[in-house]
């Protein structure tokens, strides 16, 4: 028998004790322990749980039960979900956790404090909700070595983004339709500004790449400023737009960015849709994989907490080795510094003006045209590929063209 | 210090050896161990590699080396494989194996062999090439009950539609592509009749089901019949042909089934083109999860069978516990209770008598028609979903109706 505590009992932690309870044959065909839930932390009372009895609100009752050696972090938030982790962790227990924000900020700290301690600290549910990828990037892809990880890490932009392209709703209309079924939050900001998908694929660098990726140093960009005009332009070069989180090897350094990106219709990400996520790992020897799935939800998630949960069962005596270093240099590439191509649409009362200077001073760029009255004042165009610092300048020569009244969108292109 | 023998020195062989060693570094972050092949078996000399000091053409050198703790099986076919890993078993060692065949035919009587010795039976590369999917299926997924698992599975296969989808391509152009680009073998059969989709299919339906599905009773169907005539009329519904291999439990029982199936053009698999497989799964608690990827060639094989050496390494001294039974009733749904729709084409020299004919005997057929010259003499339709059994039926009284001269094609058709 393995007792284990549920520290939040909100949706995730009530997911995983359903799901703990309605897949016992499942589980007791893989493990062959029982699992007991026997607390839950909440602050709390839940009156009319059948759960009531395991309440409590003292995290010292967990702590200083021997009997419990599995900790199972799904409260949120940095601070108490940080020091009972490292408390647990310091007092022998393995720790599972759903919480993106604590791995991505502590991650190399507590996986430090597990590795002494040989316990684990196991945090598949922190990316993409129930999809195995933190599993499969430890094992199954250790025979590689992996030069890049990117893709679409949350579902309610790719929700709104999925009813911009399908449905032609503005970015607005579509936010209030996820707010309605409950895939986005009241305040969207943390989904819609790319901060989630941020955190995510620090997650991702941090363990592909083996040191430490801080989320606040990744630059990001949310999907707040697309309109139903730059989704119709990337229609008319075959393309959709999504919301990317790449992380990428370049020489000892990452790359890491969070941003829109205008793909083509091709590519195996543009057809995720809805809440779906999916994530593309390139390996040295095994090419490009893709894990696509449900990136939220009560029961996908828990799901995943349950797997990392079944996993320690199994492996109780030992440590997994999942590490990150903390380096002490700067480990992400400016992205000035990186390569990429821009799709720039200009405000102008004089066209030809812009098409001609455009095509004088920056060799190469492409225009593309739509049929929709509301863009009879502009002018749309696809940089080559050059550094983000020279595109930059570009923006600015632009800019400050006197037939250029204002710039009213930029989004980075993927070319292949 | 791990050493390791590797069975088989072709293809994958050669690539195990190379992912071993170029990817040193990576792997032993993982492991804190050395892996060393110290002996590689092949009746063949190979004078010139590297590895000649390695090359033993006696099993027993092998087998009798208590050195060696982990076997890997890339040699392919039933016979020696079949008595090399049960007697490698039998004598404590670990093994691996990319062995599709094998794994299909005797992996309930291997696997039993496994836990009697604690050691474990790996055969991650036997599906999927390099996609993590037998892994994920046995941990990440251990926290559901799995409803149904399908996909493409075979690239060859699936190289050849692609290339009749957008390329117009007849299916004998395609194949002979297929095989100068080598993605087809000389003598194609196993993949383009569907035996090879088979043997996956019913190893994924094991391991997902927990119960030996035979792959010789697996419903098999092909892709030779399929013309460019039907990639139209798919087209003409939004749809494309694709080969998929089923396994779906129903009540106690599997429903297995390898055939072409017409899919919408938003359906997740539709977009998988050229030699990518992808496998879907659904969980009770996870829903509904992808995993997409290259499903062959050297280096993707080769870095899921170095995976599961890791993961060896990881637990030398335990069973994974994966196991599933043999079940002394027939565990299949016979394919004829089965639901299912088919789209019909039917050649005829009379359309308006046959259009006329299926609309009164057939309630709720929707008829397709395509411009195209070659289809002049035709007429097509997509029947309601029914049990084969009754669309059997029915395909006998339209093939008997006077105005019928021939049955072109019947091909299934995903309704959702």
């Amino acid at each position: 028998m393995v007792n284990i505590a549920v520290l939040g009992f909100g949706t995730v932690g009530s997911g995983v004790v359903d799901v703990i309870e309605q897949n016992e044959k499942s589980i007791r065909r893989r493990v062959n322990e029982e699992i007991v839930v026997k607390y839950i932390l909440d602050i709390r009372d839940f009156e009319d749980s059948p759960y009531k009895h395991l309440l409590t609100k003292n995290i010292d009752d967990i702590l200083e039960d021997k009997e419990v050696s599995i900790v199972v972090e799904v409260m949120g938030g940095k601070e108490y979900a940080y020091t009972y982790t490292k408390r647990a962790l310091l007092s022998g227990k393995h720790v599972v956790t759903s919480n993106k924000e604590l791995v991505a900020t502590h991650g190399a700290e507590l996986l430090a404090i597990a590795q002494g301690k040989n316990v684990n600290y196991l945090f598949e549910a922190s990316v993409g909700g129930g999809i195995p990828i933190i599993r499969p990037l430890n094992q199954c892809l250790a025979a590689n070595e992996i030069s890049e990880i990117y893709g679409i890490l949350n579902g309610t932009t790719n929700y709104i983004l999925t009813q911009m392209i399908k449905h032609g709703q503005r970015f607005e209309d579509a936010l209030k339709d996820a707010q309605e079924k409950g895939y986005a939050e009241r305040n969207p900001e943390a989904d819609v500004e790319g901060h989630d998908a941020c955190r995510k694929i620090a997650i991702l660098s941090s363990l592909s790449f083996g040191f430490q990726v801080d989320a606040e140093k990744i630059h990001t960009e949310g999907i707040t400023k697309i309109t139903l005009q730059d989704v119709a332009y990337a229609e008319e070069i075959g393309s959709v737009i999504k919301l990317l989180g790449i992380g990428k090897k370049v020489g000892e350094k990452v790359f890491a960015r969070v941003s829109p990106v205008i793909i083509p219709r091709e590519h195996p990400l543009a057809g995720v849709e809805n809440v779906f996520n999916a994530i593309l790992v390139k390996g040295n020897a095994i090419g490009d994989v893709m894990f696509y799935g449900q990136g939220a939800g009560k029961m996908p998630t828990a799901s995943a907490v349950v797997a990392d949960i079944i996993d320690i069962v199994r492996n109780i005596d030992r440590n997994n080795r999942v590490m990150w270093d903390v380096s002490e240099e700067e480990v992400l590439v400016d992205i000035a510094q990186t390569n990429t191509a821009y799709f720039v649409r200009v405000k102008t009362e004089d066209k030809g003006a812009v098409f001609e200077q455009v095509n004088k001073n920056f060799k190469g760029c492409s225009f593309i045209s739509i049929e929709d009255e509301s863009v009879q004042d502009e002018v749309a165009f696809i940089t080559p590929e050059k550094q983000e610092k020279e595109l930059q300048q570009v923006l600015n020569d632009i800019n400050n063209m006197p037939c250029v009244s204002t710039i009213y969108n930029v989004i980075r292109v993927m070319k292949e």
